[in-house]
């Protein structure tokens, strides 16, 4: 298995320089999650040839437009395709009022069920718990409420070692008890196969963390410490970090010195702002800090590889 | 003077065969007026070269998305640019609400004023009265409450024949009044100089009628009769005859008959249905009926000529 993430827009604010707003479609355990939904996300996805019948679960983390107004476009579309299937929803409070404003007034009852979860400003939450991975909120420190979130795959069980498996007959439930790590007893209770001779350790548990609009948040550098990946917004360099605070953004130095003290494995930039037609300020900055650093180019895939 | 068309989008309900959504600028007068603002608009504004500092109007012509979810993100983004100048904002019950809404919980208060005008469905009104030109809105009849635009130049005045003109001191209010119409005439209250022999016609009065979404107003052919220019939705062929009606819309060939029975000048066919890949079934329908019919292709420019 293993961990995707597709950029499909990373601009801040105004369009520019053929940059599109937010928006990154990312994938684990099969899963399909739109992050954020700038307007033209739905083209975007076609551009990239991303379904959108594959997402079944839309994450946006604040009511800045260029973080949001794909997104009724997207869902009016997937309606019109005939979705059925049911649609998680997770947003910040208001975004349920507007959508179905927006629904009443285009006389239109979508033929597919919304499950909305607005999260709670300033909290993290746990917001799914799926057999295989949790996601919880990220409280940003922004100007309007807005939460990151944070993807973590739960640990996988320990893989039988075909190699050196016993030419016996091994029931399933042996198996599933090799797999959970227990040993095979005989009748009498005495170790009959010890496991650690015949499984291996489990695959790495995979994790992603997305910081959307915020100022530095230092005290989560435990909550994502050794994320495989980490999207946080660089909306400037550090000779703009007067602007940042005001503007409650990060420079790409301090997102920069978080990845290294949160020891990621690689940090994504992103939320450029549109004075850098260029952004070679913004990564040089990065890697003289976190090596492991790069730019959320739109089109580019960020994968993370497991077995 | 001229009148300009420039078409943005022209497709109905999803994004397909690299078509967008309903938006297109129209020129009169050096006004500039935003005619519906599907998704993307700003997009397709930037690729066409239309600057967003030279929209002062804004018409909506109803509350389905595909002609009206480009224009939260279109008027955040004239706010970032700074925009100062007063917009007008024409657009059904509804809109105004939703804007709000929009912009309440993002915590913008936008540094321009929008004059709001909601349209009262289902009537005739005049909506400007500028001093070259009026507008009004047209009745559609479709499934949510819905308006067509007629523009129409006032007429305008005579022009002075410079090549007959005497050869004599004529002052401003002589040449006022003889662009009004008027005789010049000696202290005597006697005739001096004819106006008709040293005036030309005025130059004609150009107009346009912009049909949104509808059924066939086949009542409304006498309001329009004549205009130079006539946008009409066209999502369907004739041989979708009962779905148009059935979905609220109108065919090429209804469209084109509708034209001819109101002499207009030009005929323009848009709205096209995600059906038709290819638009030669539209073209050629319309065609048979009124040969001087055009499809609403973007980024083509449909000019009236005049002096």
């Amino acid at each position: 298995m293993s961990l995707e993430l597709l950029i499909l827009g990373s601009n801040s604010a105004a369009f520019a320089h053929r940059r599109h707003h937010t928006a990154q479609i990312f994938k684990l355990q099969d899963q399909h999650f739109l992050i954020d939904c700038g307007e033209g996300t739905q083209l975007l996805m076609k551009r990239h040839k991303v379904k959108l019948s594959r997402i079944d679960h839309i994450f946006i983390s604040h009511l800045h437009g260029d973080h949001y107004f794909g997104l009724i476009g997207l869902l009016s579309t997937m309606h019109l395709f005939g979705r059925k299937k049911e649609l998680l929803l997770v947003g910040p409070p208001g975004l349920k009022e507007i959508l179905q404003l927006q629904l009443r007034h285009s006389e239109t009852s979508l033929n597919f069920h919304i499950q909305f979860i607005e999260f709670t400003p300033g909290e993290s939450e746990l917001i799914m718990d799926h057999p295989k991975f949790t996601v919880i909120t990220l409280p940003m420190d922004h100007r309007v409420p807005c939460s990151g979130y944070l993807f973590r795959e739960k640990p996988k069980k320990r893989r039988i070692n075909r190699k050196v498996l016993p030419d016996v007959d091994l029931t399933n439930l042996d198996i599933m008890r090799l797999k959970d790590g227990e040993d095979i007893k005989n009748a009498d209770g005495s170790i009959k196969y010890e496991n650690k001779l015949i499984t291996l350790d489990p695959n790495p548990s995979y994790s992603y963390a997305y910081f959307s609009d915020t100022r530095l948040r230092a005290e989560l550098v435990e909550t994502i410490r050794g994320v495989d990946l980490l999207y946080h917004e660089a909306t400037f360099a550090n000779d703009m970090k007067e602007r940042a605070i005001q503007t409650y953004h990060t420079t790409a130095e301090q997102a920069a010195q978080f990845a290294k003290d949160a020891e990621v494995g690689k940090l994504i930039l992103g939320h450029f702002s549109a004075r850098y037609k260029e952004l070679d300020p913004i990564i040089n900055e990065a890697k003289e800090v976190f090596d492991n650093s790069e730019l959320a180019i739109e089109g580019t895939k960020f994968v993370v590889d497991g077995k």
